[in-house]
């Protein structure tokens, strides 16, 4: 790490700096005091809630204050669930306490709790196996063995104990439903998410931290029955409003299209966001007034910080439903952390390209190699992506750790590695710079089938 | 790590085997079953808790089970203080919440809680100087810059925030005091311990997360008031019952003296107590079996499973005052997580004794260098060694990790290193094995001033 950190550090100061007038702050300070003020000033901003709408009043403020034109807030709503009193505790044969929390969309429990005994799975698959006779009335834990990937590709399949577990638990007649969380970390830190029920009605739906999740099945292992009291006391909030914030530096040639990058505002509720995603918008923001920078570029860049991106990538779909007719010559986002970037993937349809040549050349200096085409995008940018068929880049940042902190108290700013940090904007710098001012566009990948 | 652990993985094999009979667990197995059993089967144990008395419980079925003699608990009364409702949130300028816990002893605010003003200082010095018009009625916070060593030696001038700090602050009128944790790690846990008072009317009083204690530092240094709202319930439960459980290899000579060896029994509230100090329980314990399976020591092997060390070093005056008459050779405790012994420390009046030189010669191919002389034998060692002038060793384990899980909800079975254990193991049995059977005894330091 240690190495790395030397290797990088060269990355904190500014490529260029043409731009005249006092020198502006270098472009990885610009990423860093975004994380660091949104983080500080602002903490969690859990979407629909009034702490995400004043980091939306932060966000017009900084945006503004760092010279982006066009800075405007575009609501939506949304319905909003927020989290109650959560606990846990064996009841027999060893009484203890266990560390959870409640899954986003969960139901709750009475007053009281419920108390229940154990039904445990080592995965999705036992437990759909599994007769209803066994499920019914009882608290389902499943458990799995999710690891860290560079790619973050571990989160898909595993996750899937999250999204659909507690569908399958409610289907089945469980009492509630506890899963180990879907995090890679030894730290005792439960790890939130959204679950979808499908239609279900919900039940009480909770993930365990990892230390916790082992320890129920060590409990479980002893082979005696295993008897739990479950109190978790979220509600509904009803309609609220949310939002996606959007700056531009606006190009020379209106027809010649938007560059649309970003990241998202609002957090999960049990850290302040740093990781996910307040290093996103530092980074992507600091890449485009780096551009900037150097004068105002052909193409517009346009700057959104997503809302309600957790929750169900409610910004994306508004920003989708908002702009699908304007030009967009290149969607991309930055939402996995701030450890270096590794890889770029397109979805283009002429990856040979000379244009992502010279995006692969302005990127290997910095240790990132040409990955895959038709490469997932991520959530924010997606539904432009497919609704109006636009031209990606992801830029893929090391998961390594990230499953560590997604999710959970533990995301906070002392997370953020800043030498990786710069890396991530000397990146973005790159690709927007050549993106929004190249003479030719990148060519969209052909319609997907309908 | 990689290295470190392959290294050590021999001392996963029992160095020898010579009893009769069908093979012993190996010692390093013995370790590990006691730290998994104590942390998965009871789970936290709060001195003088219903918790702590199933803890002793378990002990003794475990020590018979074990083949030791003479198993018994040597009971004790103690003032009982735990831990209630706990939490904080910064109310302006930037609203948010705080992840805190309760120093043992802490007095309760207000059932609603209280609220005032943040007044912030960089360390006692600070806080000492400050007039106590600059403190009345606020809430203090005391800030430090504790790290990582590999003796633990940080933990004594920086543990002084904790240990003596509430003090100050309510002698000078404060309405609560909350310090950045005595802690080094970067998880977003909040770590107690034991504050004294020193005479004076105990308040409120917590430990911040280092995540939260760093966040509330960049707040206040934004210049604007920090106006914050603390709740804590703590309460006194009286005189209860703890004890010290203790077992018996005894010896060929009755005459010859008693090796005493041990851990702590009881842990902090938040965790399940697996490096401070199951694993202390279960180096110790495996030592005495293994040097017991090679046939009866000349001398007496005591084995205590201290109670009560976390609140005050309760059992160590306890065992002291039972047994202060009987001859002790060595005392010596384990209590400093399961990562590797790296030097040995002694206090002993002749510290160039052939038997010295012997016990170093059996430490040395484990990695483990002579120390110094005259060295801090460890809480519950030290009142029965100052009180009879004991010889004790002291071996040194690898702290760097061990105040990243110390006192907090992290503090669990997964954070021992089975490889790093077994390394303990070998060296305790090493020890043990020399001054149980060897014809000289250890030379007791001149006995101290009075």
């Amino acid at each position: 790490m240690r190495h790395l950190a030397l290797r990088l550090a060269a990355f904190a100061l500014p490529a260029t700096a043409i731009a005249a007038g006092p020198p502006p702050a270098p472009p990885a300070d610009v990423a860093w005091d975004i994380a660091e003020g949104l983080t500080t000033e602002v903490g969690q901003r859990l979407a629909g809630t009034e702490a995400e709408a004043r980091g939306r009043e932060w966000a017009v403020r900084r945006l503004k204050a760092l010279g982006f034109a066009n800075v405007r807030i575009e609501p939506f709503t949304m319905r909003v669930w927020e989290r109650g009193a959560e606990s846990a505790e064996i009841l027999s044969p060893f009484p203890q306490r266990l560390s959870l929390t409640a899954l986003g969309g969960s139901a709750a429990t009475p007053p009281a709790g419920i108390i229940a005994d154990i039904v445990a799975f080592d995965g999705l698959a036992a437990l759909e196996a599994a007769p209803d006779a066994a499920v019914r009335g009882r608290i389902v834990f499943v458990t799995h063995a999710m690891g860290p990937t560079q790619d973050g590709s571990s989160y898909g399949p595993y996750g899937n104990v999250r999204r659909n577990g507690p569908a399958i638990a409610a289907r089945k007649g469980a009492a509630a439903i506890l899963i180990r969380s879907i995090g890679t970390g030894p730290a005792r830190m439960p790890h939130t998410g959204q679950t979808t029920w499908g239609g279900m009605a919900p039940i009480p739906a909770a993930a365990l931290a990892l230390p916790d999740a082992d320890q129920l099945m060590r409990i479980v292992a002893r082979g005696k029955p295993v008897r739990l009291r479950l109190l978790l006391t979220p509600h509904d909030s009803g309609e609220r409003q949310s939002g996606n914030v959007v700056a531009e530096i606006p190009g020379r040639d209106a027809n010649a299209g938007i560059v649309l990058i970003g990241g998202h505002l609002d957090s999960w509720d049990l850290g302040t966001g740093a990781v996910d995603d307040a290093a996103g918008l530092g980074i992507t923001t600091a890449a485009a007034k780096a551009v900037a920078a150097k004068g105002r570029p052909l193409r517009t860049i346009r700057l959104v910080w997503f809302g309600a991106e957790e929750v169900g990538g409610f910004g994306g779909d508004a920003y989708r439903d908002r702009h699908r007719t304007e030009k967009h010559v290149l969607a991309a986002e930055s939402d996995f952390g701030a450890d270096r970037v590794w890889r770029f993937d397109t979805r283009v349809g002429e990856p040979d390209a000379p244009l992502v040549k010279r995006i692969a050349d302005a990127l290997f200096p910095l240790g990132i190699a040409r990955g895959g085409n038709m490469a997932g995008p991520g959530t924010d940018v997606e539904p432009i992506i497919l609704a109006a068929n636009v031209p990606a880049i992801a830029l893929r940042q090391d998961g390594m750790r990230y499953f560590e902190l997604h999710h959970t108290a533990d995301d906070t700013l002392d997370k953020i590695d800043r030498a990786q940090m710069a890396q991530n904007v000397a990146a973005w710098t790159a690709l927007v710079d050549i993106t929004a001012n190249a003479r030719e566009e990148l060519v969209p990948p052909p319609p997907a089938p309908r």
